[in-house]
């Protein structure tokens, strides 16, 4: 799937695919004969049955979980807006390839393909506050390898990310998207002064764009990041692919909040993995209607949280699609 | 650990091993140095240092998780109480050896170790709205064949049980050791009816018994059943090999909280798998203090609450364990 321009974006959001209503049937029939009382596998039957209907089968399974971690720096950081240095963005990197970091170990834990795309960390997008973040060039080319990051035989996908200034720039998004005040948190851990630094920053972004942000993608060029752009293009990959995907928190959910502002529905195929303890994302997951899978106060990005999520995912498939029936285990159906 | 009467599991109740204060002051410093901001991994950050504190290392594992799940038939089912006939237990039984059951899957998800010990189903436990459900060696060699069913080898422990009938036993445990009304629920599903019958059986035991109701090693022998007494006494065994549990859901924790109200602290060596849709699990969690992992509405038994929160628990030791630290990693430290 090439895109060009930004418009190559929008014709692709205009014709998602959806989820498999036979598969969703079949999948609640076998549900409601597995060897256990009605509803007593709580959110997890649930679960099952979303899975069915984006893997249009009626045992799907989880796998071959891919996760992508997408690395991006950000000229906001000029602002003062992170408690650690704009080089840390590249030393993970380096440390994600040496095996180190958070979400090897999570990856290693369940199963999942780890890939690590850093996009152009020598070359910051520009200050927010001061100029669009990015090019329509740019955030089409961060948009395609996000596309074109997702592998066709994964049957789960998770997108992280990594990029000190980060949760700035989800914050705009956020307030450029639903309005408001109070969207910028403490990150990695800012202080207060901090915390003011990036809650100027945020508002003088949403001045030095207003004309363009009533368009959900000149939010995404104007404010956003490589990493955030790419997350977008890959949870729409994933869309394309019919392959469900799992949100992370605060700065993945902002890039995904993207496509479901530019066209409603974009992010069916998705559930949250986790509310992260970063102030807004319960507020954004709520603009979402989506209830987090875990809440355990993660706060890292790099998709540690999804990551998490993905052994309740693969616990709810296993008992779907590997219970047996109440007929062919010659339980009594009470 | 021969129990040959009660007196000898209140000897090992009164003493217990305690968490290793060294082992987990070097998980704290571990954590502190690993590659993410301070408390990036929120409650896995304290997951992974209580494992460290248990098993005595800085670098805790979970890769040997066993499950055990205890059968048990109650005589209290002839007042009516379960919306499933007295049959199924034994089907059940069959079903988890055959590898059809939630908990097989769950077991085979999380490479964990799945034994299943069925308790004398064909002769029931006394109807315990009008004698003791057990007599005094029957609730001992419950107690003894839970003990001795824990794996000296496992580094994580869960506790699941089957037992047509046993939430109302756990209802009639949880009144005795707490007071109040409303602990008993719907179960696998009964109608109002039903319930109703489970509060009026609640209320006869606990009449009954009221003389012995003070001591919670006759709570559990009055009230309870071989599946229940056998998970406390499992619970026992675990941390007298210093191995962590994770707590079921309603019938487990009620098991638990025999323990602990005999003995104050002795489930310090457990936590909370997950909130169960179970009414008055909640509430049985907040006596206990135990704050759930998980809250995605299961209500199953079998163990299935806890052994899907053996993934979250791997996830934390997985980080805590195979980070790399700021200094091996050359990440700078903000």
């Amino acid at each position: 799937m090439p895109f060009d321009t930004l418009a190559d974006v929008r014709a692709v959001l205009a014709r998602l695919p959806v989820s498999d209503a036979a598969a969703v049937a079949a999948a609640e029939a076998r549900n409601g004969q597995l060897t256990k009382p009605p509803g007593a596998l709580g959110r997890l039957e649930k679960l099952a049955i979303w899975m069915a209907g984006w893997q249009g089968t009626d045992k799907p399974t989880a796998a071959h979980p891919q996760i992508v971690i997408f690395a991006g720096n950000h000229g906001v950081t000029a602002k003062g807006v992170s408690a650690f240095p704009v080089e840390v963005t590249g030393q993970m990197v380096a440390n994600f390839a040496h095996g180190g970091a958070a979400i090897n170990q999570l990856a290693k834990a369940f199963g999942a393909k780890l890939d690590v795309h850093a996009l152009d960390l020598d070359h910051p997008t520009a200050d927010f506050t001061e100029a669009p973040a990015m090019s329509e060039a740019e955030v089409v080319s961060a948009l395609q390898k996000g596309f074109d990051a997702v592998d066709p035989n994964a049957d789960l996908f998770v997108a992280g990310e990594m990029g000190i200034g980060n949760t700035t720039a989800a914050a705009a998004i956020a307030t450029a998207l639903y309005g408001g005040v109070g969207w910028a948190g403490r990150g990695t851990g800012v202080d207060d002064a901090g915390l003011r630094r990036k809650e100027a920053a945020v508002a003088a972004g949403l001045e030095r764009h207003d004309a363009l942000l009533s368009d959900p993608l000149q939010v995404l060029r104007c404010l956003g990041g490589r990493e955030i752009a790419a997350m977008a293009g890959a949870i729409l990959g994933a869309r394309m692919a019919r392959i469900p995907v799992i949100l992370d928190g605060f700065i993945a959910t902002a890039a995904a909040a993207v496509l479901e502002t530019a066209a409603p529905g974009a992010l069916d195929h998705c559930i949250a993995g986790h509310q992260s303890a970063e102030g807004a994302h319960a507020r954004l997951l709520e603009k979402l209607g989506k209830e987090p899978l875990l809440s355990l106060g993660l706060r890292l990005g790099e998709g540690s949280g999804a990551a998490l999520a993905i052994g309740v995912v693969q616990g709810a498939v296993a008992c779907h699609s590997g219970m047996l029936t109440f007929a062919e285990a010659g339980v009594a159906a009470g």
